[in-house]
C-alpha cells in the first residue's frame, strides 16, 4: 500500500494555502478551456481540481451551493425562470430545482467536460440533470446574457471560478449591464464573490461594476466554506428595481426540501455584517 | 533574495491542512510542556505554531478572540469576575477587559513561554495585560479551577489548544464539575469546541461530558477562523442554572469599545444554527 500524499492548493493572492489528503488521481485532462483533475480523498470525497485551484469536495461542496442559491431564491418572490452562468458541476442547478416555482432553469456552462465529469464523479450534483425544467447548454455565458431576451429572467446566477482566465469576462461592468437588461423588475443577479477577509478590493470592486450597471440594493452574504482560500467565502446578491431588505422568511421556514447548511436562520444569519465589512461595504 | 516558503499543517484526523507563505523562522524553543514556533508570513503577520498545530496569526486572531469572549459576556447580565484558563497569547484577556463591568479578570495558562513569546511577537494581544483589573498566574489551570472558590465567578473562558497534550483534561466531566461549581447562579462557561464540520464528535462528546457535570443550558457558535482546520470553527456555551436564549442585544448594538468581527448582528447570526448542526446537535 502506497502512503497518502496530499495535493494543496497554494493561493498566491492570499499567502495561504488549503490541501486534502488524497488516495489516488482518478481522472486528469487537459479540455480547449483548462486543464481538470479530480482526485479521491480519504476524508472529503472526491475532489475537483481546475488549473491547480480546488473546485469542489464531495463532502463540503452543499455549503457554497446551498448559499449561492436559495438566499437568492428566498428573496425573490417568485423565481420561475433561471440561470446559471458556470456551475458545470450541476450541484446549483440541483438546489435551484428543489424550488417548485421554478419553470425554467438554463445552465450555461462554457465547458461541457466539467459537466461530463461530474456527472461521473459527483453522481449526486447531477441527480436533478434529468428534470424536464432543466437546460443544460454548453456555450459561452458572456455572449448568452449578452443576447438573453431583455426583462426575461428572475434570477441570474454566476458560479464561477476566479476572475481569471475564461471567467475574467464574469466580473465587469459590461457583463452586468447584460444581466441587469436581461433581468425583470424585481430580479436578482447573485455571484460568488471570494473571500471576505482576503479579496476585499475585489468584492468592492464587484459591487462598484454592479452600481454602474444599474443595480442598486447590493448585499454580500458571507458563508463558511472549507475548500476555497481563507475557509470564508461570499456570494454578492444585486437586484433591479427592488431592495434587498427582507426574504421569505416565511417559505424559508417552511421549506418542503432538505438542505444541510441553508434555513431561514442562516439566510438571516448571513445577512449579518461583521464589524469590519460593514466599514469596508457600507451594508 | 531567497525563495519564499511555506508553513503547513497537516492535520491528520480531518485529512485537510492549511498553511501559510513565510518569510523567516523569528524564533523557535521547546519549554517544559510543548514547543513553540514564531514564524514572519508575507501576508499574515506573525504566526504562532505550539507542537505543529497553528495557534494564530496577527491577521486573522480577532474572530476566534472576539467570539470567545463578547457573546458570552453580553450574554451574561454583569461578568464581574471572569477566569480564562490557557489563552496564554493574551488575546482573549485583552476582549475581557474592554467591558468595564469586569472587575477582575485571571488569565491561567500552564505554559509562561507563550505570554513571554506573545508579549514580544503579538504586542497588540497584551496591550491590556497592565491593566489593574488582570492578573496572569502560570500555573495548572485544571488544579486552579478544582481548587477555585465556589459560586465566585461570573464567566469561565477555556481557551486552550485540541484536546491532546497538555489540553486533554480540559475536556471532561471532571473539569466541567470544577468549573460548574465556582461558578455562580447565572454563571456561563465557554469553551473553544473545534470545526463543525471536522469535529461534530467531539463536540457532541464535550456537550455530553457538559451535562453531565450540571449544565443544562448549552449553545453551540459558529464562527470563521481561517487558521484552523476546515476555516470553520465554534465555542460551545453552558450556563449554570440559567437559559441560553438571549443576550444583551442593546447593550451590544451600543457597545463602547471597538470590534472587527462582533457585533449585535454577527452574535445573532452565531445563534443560527446551520441545517446539519440542528440535527446533529438539537439546539
Amino acid at each position: 500500500m502506497s502512503q497518502p500524499s496530499w495535493f494543496t492548493e497554494a493561493h498566491e493572492g492570499s499567502g495561504s494555502s488549503i490541501g486534502y489528503r488524497i488516495e489516488r488521481l482518478l481522472h486528469a485532462e487537459k479540455t480547449p478551456y483548462q486543464t481538470i483533475e479530480i482526485y479521491q480523498t480519504t476524508d472529503w470525497g472526491n475532489l475537483m481540481v481546475i488549473d491547480g485551484c480546488i473546485m469542489l469536495t464531495s463532502r463540503d461542496n452543499f455549503l457554497y451551493h446551498e448559499m449561492m442559491t436559495h438566499p437568492a431564491l428566498f428573496t425573490h418572490a417568485r423565481a420561475k425562470r433561471v440561470v446559471i452562468i458556470g456551475g458545470g458541476d450541476c450541484g446549483t442547478l440541483r438546489e435551484v430545482l428543489k424550488h417548485e416555482e421554478v419553470e425554467h432553469a438554463v445552465q450555461v456552462e462554457i465547458d461541457e467536460r466539467v459537466t461530463r465529469l461530474a456527472e461521473q464523479y459527483f453522481p449526486e450534483l447531477c441527480a436533478s440533470n434529468a428534470d424536464p425544467r432543466a437546460e443544460l447548454l454548453f456555450i459561452d455565458g458572456i455572449r448568452y446574457m449578452a443576447e438573453c431576451e431583455p426583462d426575461s429572467l428572475d434570477v441570474v446566477i454566476v458560479d464561477s471560478t476566479d476572475p481569471v482566465g475564461p471567467a475574467e469576462g464574469l466580473f465587469n461592468a459590461a457583463f452586468y449591464a447584460s444581466c441587469f437588461k436581461a433581468l425583470r423588475q424585481g430580479g436578482i443577479l447573485v455571484q460568488q464573490s471570494e473571500s471576505p477577509l482576503a479579496h476585499l478590493d475585489l468584492i468592492r470592486a464587484m459591487r462598484g461594476a454592479m452600481r454602474s450597471a444599474g443595480f442598486h440594493a447590493l448585499r454580500t452574504l458571507p458563508f463558511p466554506q472549507p475548500c476555497y482560500p481563507t475557509g470564508w467565502w461570499s456570494c454578492t446578491m444585486a437586484r433591479k428595481g427592488a431592495d434587498l431588505a427582507g426574504f421569505r422568511e416565511r417559505g424559508a421556514a417552511t421549506k418542503q426540501f432538505a438542505t444541510r447548511y441553508y434555513n431561514a436562520e442562516t439566510h438571516k444569519a448571513a445577512l449579518a455584517q461583521p464589524e469590519f465589512l460593514r466599514e469596508a461595504l457600507g451594508d
